[in-house]
Formats: structure tokens, sequence, C-alpha cells
């Protein structure tokens, strides 16, 4: 016979929006000085005086970005908060405000959300972000996941994808494609459980890169050190869709070239070993996975010492004055970058 | 034999994301001062020196908030910015930026999204408002836009929706009901449409209800007059759920009560028409349609002689000092208002 499994589960219909809005927000406290009004009227107001105000948004589609039958609603919500607060960090800026839209379908209950603004909510406290509003409606379908980020910057420091001039430095941040292995692994797993629902998976060897993919941190502690080391990077973008697109935004807009040299990415231990169990080489990971949401930047050569000996950085390249951006590879060939990174709208 | 009908249409997979909204963004220009960077980077960057910054996100869904068989697509995009201006004038604001985010599936050629990306263009011309950024993506099913716009406002003359004092006059601009049986005439032309695709409709009596549907306008115009007549509501807010739930979220936000007067709610004749023809209260259509955009603010009493002679405003009831929002019909009944406006969660 069926059982509801779920018999405490509360339906959205019950509540309404609005109670549904009050519900998911009722916990969220005010942080910054910035923030005059947050969630409960038409607009949020924000004051920033003599700053420069950022705004981003990024949307998270599912079975395109995530899949739910691997993706924790909690973590969902932490991701979709820290993806866009990385476009905010990417800029030089500080993460002030958040904006929260999200379209449910009926099967989610009201706990399902819940879970999703926990996350929200973890991401928010950490960040020292205020959320202060947003949309909650209906889908026919899926879940989606619409964040705008808004954050400051003062006149003159912003750093946009333009700025780069040959002979800068090209530097990254972390590690790269472990978030592209960690979801080759949870697509296994999954696979695995479908065909055997007795499966357990352990998922312990694969803990760094499984984390990278589900609980990705945006590198709000990198602006803190730039500022403190009086680096104001040339230019600056953070890698969602993988290395290789990210290089080629800034070479295009800031109209150079770049040379990255292979042996120079830094890719953790046990990326490399996820890759090899998968057949494939981890340089194409780090160049093409994405979801890393490191910070990839430029800086003047004079800047160098600053940073040579902080671990929190590896410099990659450099930038060139002829147009195109190559990889050397280990062996010396210079093979053009291409952006792959991005494929959603592929058949 | 199949053919292909539309030989010309551009699949966006050809294009890649960053090809549509290069395509997408090339034509909008810059009018506000405070756009210091607009589409591009990671975050666009704004600078409002001694203003607040407004914010809001409202997300529109097909299938819940429109159905593209009878919503064309660039009314759509006209809308869906639109509608998010509407909740910058509701705090007696100026838009100033709009960030679209757009998910769509593949079965939109790049024609079809250009069509949307048209509508955007031509609100943000006639609203003095500029395209700073948003993010496109492929959806598994429906087609889904998460705009945010942006706004500005003096310090201090920022309306809530929790000022409203005992006694202030209730006031609402234009009329109202009426894109709620626009939709009934697009849903009914649609179903015959599909019992009878040789069927030509003439929506030329309905005309202005469909318009109000179709292509609703936020009123800016209202924030001009209420400066230039140097009346600061004490609380606004603007119907999108219908007049019930608005004064609802007012009276309870504010700590009051209200009654409105049935026979003072501005309905068009058309609207009064139209509801008769679907056997529906034109009252109903007002109360709980929703979707006109129009402005519900509270004055004070001192405020009235600047208004009363203005066309452009009805008031239609007061604020008072018992909790509890009722309509006080033409036979003198004291109906409670309900918030029956937004039913998007019900299965």
């Amino acid at each position: 016979m069926l059982q509801d499994k779920n018999p405490s589960k509360t339906d959205l219909s019950q509540l309404g929006e609005f109670g549904l809005i009050e519900t998911l927000t009722k916990d969220f406290l005010i942080k910054n000085s910035s923030t005059i009004k947050g969630v409960g009227d038409d607009a949020a107001v924000l004051s920033y005086k003599n700053k420069q105000t950022l705004v981003s948004t990024d949307l998270l589609v599912e079975g395109i970005h995530f899949d739910l039958a691997y993706f924790p609603l909690k973590h969902l919500g932490y991701k979709s908060a820290v993806v866009n607060f990385s476009d905010i960090y990417a800029m030089n800026g500080q993460t002030t405000q958040l904006l929260t839209g999200l379209a449910v379908s009926n099967r989610f209950p009201l706990e399902a959300i819940e879970e999703i603004y926990e996350g929200i909510k973890l991401a928010c406290k950490i960040y020292d972000v205020d959320l202060v509003g947003g949309d909650t409606t209906s889908s026919r379908s899926g879940l989606i996941l619409a964040p705008t980020a808004l954050g400051q910057i003062a006149k003159g420091k912003e750093v946009y994808r333009s700025g780069a001039k040959p002979n800068d430095l090209i530097v990254v941040t972390g590690d790269l494609g472990a978030a592209y292995t960690g979801l080759l692994v949870l697509q296994r797993e999954h696979e695995t459980f479908k065909a055997n629902p007795q499966h357990q998976p352990d998922l312990s060897p694969y803990a760094y890169v499984v984390e990278r993919q589900l609980k990705p941190e945006a590198r709000k502690d990198i602006i803190k050190i730039l500022n403190e080391l009086d680096i104001i990077p040339t230019a600056m973008i953070d890698i969602s869709d993988g290395l290789s697109s990210e290089v080629l935004h800034i070479t295009k807009q800031s109209n150079v070239g770049a040379h990255i040299y292979a042996d120079k990415i830094p890719i953790d231990p046990q990326t490399v070993l996820t890759a090899e169990e998968f057949n494939i080489s981890e340089l194409t990971a780090a160049l093409n996975g994405g979801e890393d949401y490191e910070l990839l930047f430029t800086i003047s050569q004079k800047d160098y010492e600053k940073i040579q000996y902080r671990k929190e950085f590896a410099v990659i390249g450099h930038i060139t004055d002829d147009p195109g951006a190559y990889l050397i590879t280990q062996d010396n060939q210079k093979v053009a970058l291409k952006a792959q990174g991005w494929n959603a709208l592929k058949k």
C-alpha cells in the first residue's frame, strides 16, 4: 500500500505568497548600515553614500545547473547566493545585500523551500550580507533560483575585465577543476543508485571535489588580502565557466592576448586522481569545467613581489601584445584556448 | 512531408551565451548618469551620490503569469520590465537601471529572444531606464523572466506601506479590473482558436481591457505629479495582486484599518461590459483581479484639496483606527476584504 511518508509536510497553497515570505524571512537579521529597508515593501531601500553600488544576477535552473537527485536543497540555496556574491568580489567589491527570486512547483512543500532558505541564510551570515527582497512564485515544472546580489566599492577601486595590459601577470586563486570532477562523481553515484537503490555510496575519497561542487565558496578573503597588500588588479573575473572562457573574456575586453602555462595551473591532488578515474585530463577539468568560483586577475609586474610568497595565489601566465590566448603545454606546444565552458543552450 | 517553416531562424546553441548577450544588448544606450558600467562585466557599477538606492525583483513564469498562446513575446518583455518599474514608483522613486534574468528552452530561436528584448528595450526607452546586466540561460521547459529594477529616491522622500494613519484618505490612480477582464477575453479567444483554427478573433470591442493585460504601464507620471503637487503619500503600494490584497498590505503593515467604498472604485465602462459578458461582477475584477499596476496610496486629509480636481486620482475610502479592512457596498453592507489575488501556488 502507498503511504504518505511525509505526513507533517506543509502544503504551500495553505500559506499563500505572503505567509510564505514571512515564514522564510523572519529570521534574517540586518547587518549592513547601507540597508535602510529590507524585505516587506515594494522595493528595498539602500544607501551607499560615497560608494559605488555593484549589482549582479545569476540564475540557477533545475536540470541545467543542478539535479535535485544529488543536490541537497540547503546546499542549493547556499550556492545560489555564493555564485552571485562571487560576481561582486570579481569587481573588487564588498557584498552587502541579496534579493532572492524563487520559482517552485507544487511538488515542493514549505519544508523544502525552508531548506533552500536555510542555505541562503547561512551564506548571508558567513558573507555578511542582508537579504532585502525577492519574489516567490510558482512554476509548472522545475525549480528556478534567480538571486540578485548588491555590493559596494570605493570610487576608483572597481576592477573591470577590460584593464589588462601587455606584460601583466595572470594570477589565479585556489585550485581549479575540482568542482567539475566532483560533479562527475555525483552523477556516477546517482546512476549507480538508480540501478541499485540499496547501494550506499562512499564519497569519502572524493570529499574535497564533491564539496567544491555542492558547497562552493566565493573568495571574499582574497578581496581583503588584495586590499591589505595594496594591490588593485588591472582586470579581474570569477571562474564560473572554466579558466579558458574567463581568460578569453579578459583578453577580448582588454584587447590583448595571453599565454597560460599548463604546468602552473593549480590543481588539487584529489582532482587529479578523480579525473584519472574518469579518463579525462585534469587540465581539461581546470580549463573547461567551471564552477570553481576562484578569482582570475591580472596585475602589473611591479606588484609581483607582494604576492610571490602568498599561498593563496598562483601566477599562471602573462598578458601579451599579440592578440590570441594560448595554453603553453609542458612540451612547449602552443594551443589556442577555446571557451567550452558554457553549453547550457546546446541541444 | 514535414517542412521547416522557419528556415531563417537562428539556433541559440550556435551563438553561445556570450554571443547571445552581445546580440541582445548592443543597441541599448546608457541614459542615466548614475550608470557607471552596464552590461558586460561581472556586475554593473552604479553611483547614486546622496540618493537612496531602490531595488526590486519580480518573476514572470510561463504557464503561471502568461501563456505564450496569446501573449506576444515583445509585449512579454515590455511587461516584465514595467511590472518591476512599478515597484520602484510604489516607493515614490525614479527607475534608473534594469537587470534581466532569462531562462529559455531550446524551442526558442534567437529571433524569439530578440522579440522579448525588443519589448524590454522599448520599456527602457519610455521609462528612461538603463539595462545594466542580467543572465541568460537554458531551461528544461518553460520560459522564465527574472528582472531586477533599481531606482533612486531622495532621502526622506521614500514611501513605505507602513505609514498610513487613521483618517488618512485612500487614493487610487486610473481604473481597476481591466487587466483581469482582458485576460478572460484572451483565454476565451484562445479556446475558440483551439477548437477552430480558422477562427479570426475580433478583439476591437475589447481593445482597452486586452491592452491593459498585454501591455500594462507603470505610473511614472503619477510620481511626477505627486512631486509637483508637493504631496508625499503616507503609504503607497502598486496594485499587482488586486485592490483587496494591497489594501490589506497597507492596513497590516501600518497597524490600522480601512473602509473602501464600492461606488468610489474607478472602473472603465469596457471593464463593466466585459465583466458582464463573463458573468462576473466588475467589482470582483477590481478587488481581486490584479495586474492593473495602478498606484494605491494614502494621504493626510490636509492634502485633499491638492488632488480633488485631478482626474488621475480617485479617493475610494479612508483609514480607520479600528483594525480590519472593509468594503462598504452601495447598500451600506460592510464586507471584510480578503486577499484572493495571488493563487499561483494553488494546486
